[in-house]
């Protein structure tokens, strides 16, 4: 296993906030924070990261694969984390401990603050999400790996999109064929959603088999080394009508527009305003029923949110999603979906599947 | 889509524990318990299960689909969903609210309850959880079959673990025959650890290739409308050692005690020191880093916990693991693990794979 060459810099990114936070230290029990700023790939344990030290807490299981794996912190095994943690925030003489309110559950929380005496617990929740929404190299790295290994695997299964087979099988062909290319593990369950199905925006693939003049919804990813890729695509099998191209080019318009408008300093708002007015002046507002886009990284979603309702700027280094739609209901719906890095004057795009309409 | 037939039993036993529980109602935000108790299987939501009504919130994406799902609860479409839940238990009246407090993350909480005017949010943890321990028949079939997809699929590719393949190979040739066989997704991701690997029992697999004398701890599952299932099997390969054998009985004698102790009424806690207690007669203690057994159902990890730690008792209904293991480091490990229903005197056990040493 390799130890995380970038542990020590994005701890010291932590560590260099913690007087603008207002505490001596952060707590986190975040298994994917975790791994990001330590390298422990564990599923279990607790990090703090303070003034006086930075200390991996890990139950017996895990004692020497957090040896192999964490270089930049003490490691501490426990019986009983919650009342390790608190010895150890007493130890240290610790009044004001940051945690991860967006993660830690509300039990949780109250049993820890139940064992500790004169000791503020401070919920810190987008201060964190946001350092982690800026990805540094080898992470982009490690994402665009896992785009390429799952465009790579659509690729190669699309002409097996035919009438006859179902969706289940197109899903199966996909998941085996990215693993098979070093995908780890699935970025979520895939969706394969044909025909009036498609006019479910997150269908599970099921028995239906593939008809001549289907729409076919395939949003799907793999991860590598603990990152995700995402992207959709929608095809359509045989023939096509004219109004199924009509409307596909105008949410592949409205994805290009919001696309061409990423670049670092833009609200995400305002992206998710160009990719809505353009499927609005259709007059296909109310079929467009979620959001253009979200940040992805050690989770398939991450800060920032590109909704209308997001406070989120663009920075450099972020990777996001674009994926306008629209779900027509009981008759099909159509999804388009890219995903990319953030950059000074524009964006790379890291999926790679063409996204006019191919008929298979 | 099938809508859940026990939707409106269950919902009953939330209800008939209110007065108990001192609330008007109870939120979910867990959309695994709003599965159990709507059918519901969407990634977003809320669910509220009170005297007033029981309604199931929902964003725009999946109207639709929580329409063709759920029938024993209200539908209401939301934009902002604490805005509509903190309008509804306005207009309801209600004056205190319990919580899933395992489930909902402090910062949700700190949000509710900011909205909130003259309500009191009450946490109910194991409450809600003791309630989902014990399992209908429905939920066992479900499990049942997960269980025989999972073990099926291991016995048919048993002979393919032979010097030379990698652990990610069997990794993979072993989740596609559960995919193949019907199952959903994975119930975790597959532990294959071979060699010294399985000195670490949460090893991932890696690119090492199995070598003759090795063991190999397959620890794997699959899921089934939803319900998980969880085996692990650890053989040998090609040829083994006095000391190998001698150690693989102590662990699976472990495990045949507590198996044989397993029915209603006996404490999680004695479970454990059974196994426990056997592998410390052979000084392995120390090498016995985890707990014995854990329930399974619509997450991997459910109550009773079956610990030294555990206050929990078993009930008839509740599926659970027995999965003793020792862990020599830089050595090898070994883990036997089957997974069970408690019966009023006994258990069926749902894991297929036969537990003697097994050398491929």
């Amino acid at each position: 296993m390799n130890k995380t060459t970038n542990s020590g810099e994005r701890i010291a990114r932590i560590t260099s906030k913690l007087t603008e936070f207002r505490v001596e230290g952060i707590l986190f029990f975040d298994m994917k924070n975790i791994r990001y700023l330590t390298g422990f790939t564990g599923s279990d344990g607790a990090l703090l990261i303070g003034e006086k030290g930075n200390v991996l807490l890990v139950d017996g299981r895990y004692v020497t694969q957090a040896k192999q794996e964490v270089s930049e912190c003490d490691i501490i095994e426990y019986t009983d984390k919650l009342a390790r943690l608190a010895l150890l925030i007493s130890e240290y003489n610790m009044k004001v401990v940051g945690f991860e309110s967006s993660a830690l559950v509300y039990d949780t929380y109250l049993k820890l603050n139940n064992r500790l005496n004169n000791v503020t617990l401070e919920p810190l929740s987008e201060e964190i999400n946001a350092i982690r929404a800026i990805k540094d190299t080898q992470e982009i790295d490690c994402i665009r790996k896992a785009a390429t290994i799952a465009s790579q695997a659509l690729q190669f299964i699309m002409n097996d999109i035919q009438p006859g087979i179902s969706e289940r099988d197109i899903a199966l062909m996909l998941e085996s064929k990215m693993k098979e290319l070093g995908g780890e593990t699935l970025s979520f369950e895939t969706i394969v959603a044909s025909g009036n199905n498609s006019a479910l925006p997150h269908a599970k693939p099921g028995s239906r088999k593939i008809e001549n003049g289907d729409f076919v919804v395939i949003d799907y990813g793999t991860v590598y080394q603990g990152y995700h890729s995402d992207e959709t695509c929608t095809v359509v099998v045989g023939s096509v009508t004219q109004k199924q191209r009509e409307i596909y080019q105008i949410v592949k318009d409205a994805h290009d527009r919001a696309l061409d408008a990423v670049k670092e300093g833009i609200s995400c708002r305002e992206i998710d305003r160009i990719a809505r007015d353009h499927i609005g002046k259709a007059g296909l507002e109310q079929y467009f029923s979620h959001g253009t886009g979200h940040g992805v990284g050690l989770e398939i979603h991450e800060t920032p949110a590109i909704s209308a309702k997001s406070d989120d700027y663009l920075t450099a280094g972020m990777i996001i999603t674009i994926e306008p739609g629209v779900y027509i209901p009981d008759l099909w719906g159509i999804r388009v979906e890219d995903m990319m890095v953030v950059e000074s004057d524009g964006c790379e795009i890291l999926s790679t599947v063409p996204k006019h309409l191919q008929i298979t």
